[in-house]
């Protein structure tokens, strides 16, 4: 892939406060999604009877919080966000926010759903966050960093070596991947995988960076759930495409490998 | 359900030592669990190609050091271990232990897998840890305790107050729920319920506890794959059974569930 001039033109001290920012953005996420997490009554339900969502409440003033940071530190960069308007800028930097991927991850007490962050020019992304705040994780990947940080200290992010898909541990979200067609080109490869598992979302991507599984497929994603987890998963080697090989960024059906070759193999198998 | 005279008996000295046995039996897997976790290379074809199967040796491990604390604190106890061969006892408890419960989960790298640890008399299981290592969290029930230890600190566990299925929430590990006739079974229910979430193994007893969501439906398990999740969510206030309402610690079809009138309707749909 082509880089743009902006991103290799970045002094060692830019690269250090687009980190800091980034790292200041999801701070500030964290007490702020963990607020309405686990909380009494929590429950999509409470949505229609009290009138409060405490899912979207959490998500609102999760991204608020983002956004407040980010105008204070990169008053130029524009922000794109799952909650709110975008904000344009000057600097032809966007900084993508999820501040709740996984509602229903969420809703459901699970710890894996994340916070997601993204830097990106015209080309995509190219510094991005999967952050964990119930389990304090934070996986990080671009501009020369791709490590975590989590209950088990600070370690490398680096995808795994390249194994056929017979030998691959599959995610995806859910068992009915899109629409009918998209679930039977999502069968094809499940069933040659080793073994196939659901309901992790943003976590997944998490995952493949960190060499643990192999594949993730999804369809019908938004540019917000995606822009992190590709710069992170490239960040440690591995692959992200749609499932015809192009960029991936604009969100839609995704295809996140941990080599290139694998990425052949399952790329064959979701075209037919 | 009749109450064994044996535990009505015990004092409140007898009580905290089982469950200081109990917490540190609990404390000495987490290490042992947590040496193999997210390792590098860590994948079950290991288990082939180059002889050392981390996943079986962590499990091993895991199992060794909580028989060895036994022994030491409750040498008169028989214990049931998924990995080792029952140790008879004279006092007439069991303890039941599954040193990895979601190998699958604890391969892949999720923080959903557990340790699970019972206190069981001829009646079944009173007493039950589902802990987490990598995320640090402990869930306790029975003999008068029913609380979460974690990253949010200490919070009671209480089940969900009733609801009707279609406001309700469904975790199951796998979409294939056992066999072709439990599957048809399952989905009966699943197709009913607000939504359906895979892949958490013992985590989504868990979080019934936790009153997070409403219902857990699975086939096929061992007795130490359920001892634990019984006592715990029982002693949340929810209701586990076999699919037919029987008692469910000799493993088999499982149906937990919040409320006693969620359970009802729920088993109505499974016995179709």
């Amino acid at each position: 892939m082509t880089r743009s001039p902006l991103r290799s033109r970045f002094s060692p001290a830019e690269i250090a406060a687009l980190w800091q920012a980034a790292d200041a953005v999801a701070d500030v996420a964290r007490p702020a999604t963990l607020a309405h997490f686990r909380a009494e009554g929590l429950s999509a339900d409470n949505k229609a009877s009290a009138g409060f969502d405490p899912v979207t409440a959490a998500d609102r003033a999760s991204e608020a919080a983002m956004r407040a940071v980010l105008a204070q530190l990169r008053p130029d960069d524009a922000i794109l966000g799952e909650e709110e308007e975008a904000r344009p800028g000057t600097s032809g930097l966007t900084w993508v926010l999820d501040p709740i991927d996984g509602t229903r991850g969420y809703l459901s007490g699970t710890p894996t759903w994340g916070v997601l962050i993204a830097l990106a020019d015209e080309d995509g992304p190219f510094l991005g966050i999967i952050d964990q705040p119930y389990i304090g994780e934070r996986f990080r990947g671009g501009l020369g960093e791709a490590r975590v940080d989590g209950p088990l200290g600070q370690h490398a992010l680096r995808a795994r070596p390249a194994r056929p898909l017979s030998q691959a541990i599959l995610f995806s979200t859910f068992p009915e991947v899109g629409t009918a067609e998209e679930g039977a080109a999502f069968r094809r490869v499940a069933t040659r995988a080793r073994l196939t598992r659901y309901g992790t979302d943003c976590y997944a991507y998490a995952l493949l960076a960190a060499g643990q599984i192999d594949l993730v497929i999804e369809a019908g994603l938004q540019p917000y759930d995606v822009m992190a987890p590709i710069a992170v998963i490239e960040a440690a080697g591995g692959v992200v495409t749609d499932w015809q090989g192009r960029p991936a960024h604009q969100g839609g059906r995704i295809l996140a490998a941990s080599s290139p070759e694998l990425h052949a193999e399952a790329m064959a198998l979701l075209q037919g």
